[in-house]
């Protein structure tokens, strides 16, 4: 049985996702061969601290009862330089703008000869290149599957599944906020701020839903398909955005009755012809990138297994925990 | 970089295609720091044996141009025991009833320290348990993603990027020859002879099409599957097949009108209720599984990630080539 101390940094709606997986899995992971103690768990207040492995049921609850985990005022950082473990879950909040705290914290845990597994686009989106010289250069593993498609694997399955192929393109619905909003604007006719209203009060849209709606989400998946899977080296400005604001009803009445849907699709393709693009486009019906909700789904063009089309949950805590849990185990597996 | 040194044991359509696509991803191996030197080649007349490497080129050239690679009549077996190389790709046809020749190539690379890759499914359909326990005991890696789903990497899918899942359900379309009639009945309203003859000329069914039409391909496949993903320990007599030869065109018409198409399931199901069937059943034009021509698809239902779709090319040379490839890749970075 092999031991692997981690620590939740960050502990929102994904961070207690993984808790609670965590606990839910014990035996499955015991069965894995795998034991894994956490043994710090931090949140914008402070820190829980206990080298024998924290009682997560415990963690949670307070957690829910007092706003924080915080038994000690260490910060996040401070667990990451100070507290000893193996493996940090970088799962603070994404900003698309300076990339921090998750910035920071990944770059000091591998420092640290921490490996990192995370869900946080922003640090992906920006300095995507600089992350993987660091990871190589400490000789940890940096894997962030959560980060793209929600419970749909899709960095594992080019990475991994398909390592055989080279990757063509991608194209696919990395966003189930706008997929839910166009999906019931066709199916009920509505105009886009009444779904958007319903999106919001499901907690499926946020109060501010500029981030999604306005493609921003999508091309910062984009980015870190093109950088992790194309091995290309770009960044959120060099994708070309158009959201889905400007839908109306009556264009997808009229694309309703040649057949098609409009979805919001990101496209990421390599070679002579180099394309990233974010944009609404028409889908006919029976097409596999046509899927409902909140769906997300990925086609890949692979140059030998040919197109492989690959759909899941786009979103939610669990489905996200899930992603980051698959991660974990590659990383044990890898470690021993 | 890190030389490995394989043989491909058996060389019909699947054997060649392995040596095309290592041809063509000399560049790719490389650049991911994997030097292949295929020291062995053999067929059912002898083999082609040089521990420098053989140059597949020439190979190709004189199995095409004599019917065999045979320069030395050393048998199958004689190179997997005396050549010296670290993995074999077992690519010789499925014997559903004995499981040979392939169950003794495997069983002997396991003996002489030798990691294997297949495509042969009688094998893991007969004696699943076996093979499992003896790679074990020989500290050996066995991979088969081949197998199953041709392109389609479902397998590696449910193994590595959905390793923090527990698999509680898989439905789908394993085989491409009964979703080409199938669907081609449904569009043309054809009868099943009829297709069946234009897919015989195609190559896309053989010439004694039993073995697909009656749903025994699907069965081993889910067999594969059972064993591989569900730890279950069965066998092909332990599923439940109906086949689609007595699908009339009249029933697929009537399906039709309800908005349905019907198709080809095979479904394995885990837990209190264990399943394991395939039978024809009717598919919503919508749903994920309704997809056309030799297309595979499954859909797994997981327990924390919800349900993963993915689908791919179900057959064809090259793409069950790029499913070895992937293995092999997967070997050697776990071998570094």
């Amino acid at each position: 049985m092999k031991t692997i101390r981690l620590s939740i940094i960050g502990f929102g709606a994904v961070g207690q996702g993984v808790a609670r997986v965590l606990r839910n899995k014990r035996d499955y992971l015991v069965h894995l061969g795998i034991n894994l103690l956490v043994v710090a768990v931090t949140d914008s207040h402070g820190a829980c601290i206990d080298p024998d492995g924290l009682d997560l049921r415990a963690v949670l609850q307070r957690k829910k009862e007092s706003g924080t985990v915080a038994t000690s005022n260490a910060s996040s950082l401070d667990v990451i330089k100070n507290t000893d473990h193996d493996l940090v879950i970088e799962a603070t909040p994404t900003d698309i703008e300076t990339g921090e705290p998750g910035l920071t914290h990944i770059i000091e845990s591998f420092k640290h000869g921490r490996h990192v597994v995370t869900s946080n686009k922003g640090p992906l989106a920006l300095q995507y290149k600089q992350l993987y010289n660091e990871a190589k250069k400490h000789g940890v593993i940096f894997r962030f599957e959560a980060t793209v498609g929600g419970a749909m694997p899709i960095l594992n399955l080019a990475h991994d599944a398909l390592a055989g192929n080279r990757i063509i393109s991608i194209e696919g619905i990395l966003n189930g906020t706008c997929n839910y909003i166009l999906s019931r604007m066709t199916e009920e006719s509505l105009s886009y701020k009444h779904v958007l209203g319903e999106a919001q009060d499901l907690g499926i849209a946020e109060s501010d839903p500029t981030y999604d709606v306005e493609g921003i989400d999508t091309a910062c998946k984009l980015v870190i398909l093109a950088n992790a899977i194309f091995e290309m080296d770009v960044m959120y400005g060099d994708v070309e955005v158009t959201g889905i604001t400007k839908i109306t009803s009556e264009a997808l009445s009229l694309a309703n009755v040649e057949n098609n849907v409009i979805r919001l699709i990101g496209e990421v393709q390599d070679g002579n012809k180099r394309i990233m693009r974010v944009a609404p486009r028409l889908i006919p019906k029976q097409h596999p990138l046509a899927v409902g909700g909140t769906l997300n789904v990925a086609l890949l063009k692979t140059d030998t297994a040919g197109p492989i089309c690959i759909s899941g949950k786009g979103a939610g805590s669990m489905e996200t925990a899930s992603a980051i849990l698959s991660d974990i185990i590659v990383i044990c597996h890898k470690n021993t």
